[in-house]
């Protein structure tokens, strides 16, 4: 886990060590489509495009041969071509918006590549094609690029536990009480945005931190899961409570392009370490793996925030931070762990707590 | 700038010269509010709660006096309480939203800390005034944290420039041209959630290069910046363009809670030499700057996908991590810069690439 937050990395671990004894992390794709778009002004009758439009597919595909070839041999490439009119938002404007499967690369390259060489050959045929006449003939390419909006590129993962095995979770609540409040937490990161960034920003804590190390590209990870966040009109939680009967389900839905393949996964040492420690995994596997680490995360701090509240553990953590920036020693860093088990740490608490040390030395 | 993807840094100084030249980037702080909730449910006559509430306020600031006093004397501490009522959306609901100003520290130990405060001394308050009873006295905390969607920790940053100044930008088009290609492809984001995810990413590329330099929370950047870009019920882009007779003017405007104190700022060696390169910014003008990158990269992508595409750059950037996969030689790696100055590049290109080079030397 590649973070500056030190506290992300425990949160992880507690959950982690917590589910592993109530019957793991399971997770399941849900597909993993990516989308590129190429992006284009034309003014025609749109009845004569879609009279061609499956030739154009074809022309499409025909002509960028040489640079699926690889993507096909290893199984992937392009999936299909979808004509968009959003000719009521902008003036003559469409987009064709291509599906791919790019096996266990992020595949932007490869997208790119392809988009790039389309809208070469899109020019071409509007302007060869005898159906096509005067200004029809035209067609001005805007740009052409992938979309970092991946809704078909889903991963769902999950903990799931009868809720009398969460009886002894917390001091003051049962089971059955930390249940209800953990699912009423969720509720409002589902229903307010405020909270629900938060939320779904302890989600990424994980995520990231794995996208991190294994040289994916968190920026496009975050874009795609905060746009699937607020798909519905408006921004809301990405995970969600399930309670049926007796059984507590907690689980996440999101979009994770990420490879294991091209791009820096296998060029930076330290991104192909991370895969080798992971056992190499797949792309679909490192998308449950992250989402797992994500969910764990969100788990540790909808638990704290419900039972002891999150300051107490981060401070703790935080304390190491602030002792290495006093260039405590050892002695001095073993004395301040165990004071601090029951003294609340800040910044100002702990300089005080070494000055105090050092002038007893002195 | 720390970040895996070679181009964002290229990206963002072949804008920094170009702007450079042309009246540079201008940013101001459209406000530096942080917000907190303590989320509770209490089933009780709300009349009563709005007629206490201004001693319910003095109450919690009077109470968590020891934990604002050091960042009083900064300049900042507690704003404003407000009292929100969503019983709408989940029975007997309610939030007390927390205005903060913490100044150059990202705020989020602070703020947590007297959000928690703020939970005990609510219960302390219901349980003892004499306004309430029976159930009323009962205020049932569900949780107390930072939110990290910031719309009011506000900047907004731009370029500008006459529109001629722009007629040698591309071979192709005049600065005319291309100010309107350019307008339409951030139209485009400004409509379409495919193509503003992807813009956006292009935005905190730079953003987040900054943010983990500078030891700050990138995780908390990115989820605010999303949550804004959704708050108008569709997922749009955060920078836009006007045009004003012969002026161009390109801006972005980006909620950013970043800490130049505080936190891992000064506490990470990596970070406290970033912000001294940067001049030791305060916490407004690392915004300033944190955003500014962010435009540039947006600005070269843009301009880049509405001229020659991105795969040129792009590949030409990742070049050099290819080479270096090969353990390519110092020689080897000028012989292939060269060649590839008007050849495509492509993982497997160079490596049949270098295989002639080596073979033809054997």
């Amino acid at each position: 886990m590649v973070i500056e937050e030190s506290s992300v990395v425990a949160a992880a671990s507690s959950s982690a060590r917590f589910w592993s004894e109530h019957g793991g992390f399971r997770a399941e794709i849900k597909g993993v489509t990516k989308i590129g778009q190429v992006h284009f002004i034309w003014s025609g009758d749109i009845k004569k495009l879609r009279f061609v439009f499956d030739e154009l597919k074809l022309f499409l595909r025909d002509r960028a041969k040489s640079i699926t070839a690889n993507m096909e041999k290893r199984g992937g490439g392009i999936l299909d071509f979808e004509l968009v009119d959003l000719r009521d938002k902008i003036d003559n404007y469409y987009q064709i918006r291509v599906s791919f499967d790019t096996q266990d690369s992020m595949g932007a390259n490869f997208i790119n590549s392809c988009l790039e060489d389309f809208a070469l050959s899109m020019k071409d045929f509007f302007n060869e094609k005898d159906i096509f006449q005067g200004k029809e003939k035209d067609c001005k390419i805007v740009m052409s690029i992938l979309s970092n909006y991946t809704p078909d590129c889903l991963v769902k993962t999950w903990v799931e536990c009868d809720i009398s095995e969460l009886d002894n979770i917390d001091n003051e609540l049962s089971g059955k009480e930390f249940v209800e409040k953990f699912q009423l937490a969720v509720r409002i990161a589902e229903i307010d945005p405020y909270r629900a960034t938060t939320h779904n920003k302890g989600i990424f804590n994980g995520i990231d931190a794995v996208a991190i190390a294994t040289g994916n590209d968190f920026r496009a990870i975050e874009a795609a899961g905060h746009t699937f966040a607020a798909k519905n009109g408006s921004y809301g939680s990405l995970s969600h409570v399930e309670i049926e009967g007796n059984r507590f389900k907690f689980y996440v839905e999101v979009p994770l392009a990420m490879g294991t393949v091209g791009g820096l996964t296998s060029l930076h040492p330290l991104a192909k370490h991370s895969l080798k420690m992971l056992g190499n995994p797949s792309a679909e596997e490192l998308m449950m793996i992250a989402s797992a680490v994500g969910l764990a995360n969100n788990f540790a701090a909808l638990r704290s925030l419900v039972t002891k509240g999150i300051q107490i553990g981060h401070m703790k953590m935080h304390l190491m931070n602030i002792l290495n920036n006093f260039n405590a020693t050892k002695p001095e860093k073993k004395k301040a762990v165990e004071y601090f088990m029951d003294h609340k740490v800040s910044f100002s608490s702990v300089e005080k707590y070494l000055n105090g040390l050092r002038g007893a030395k002195k």
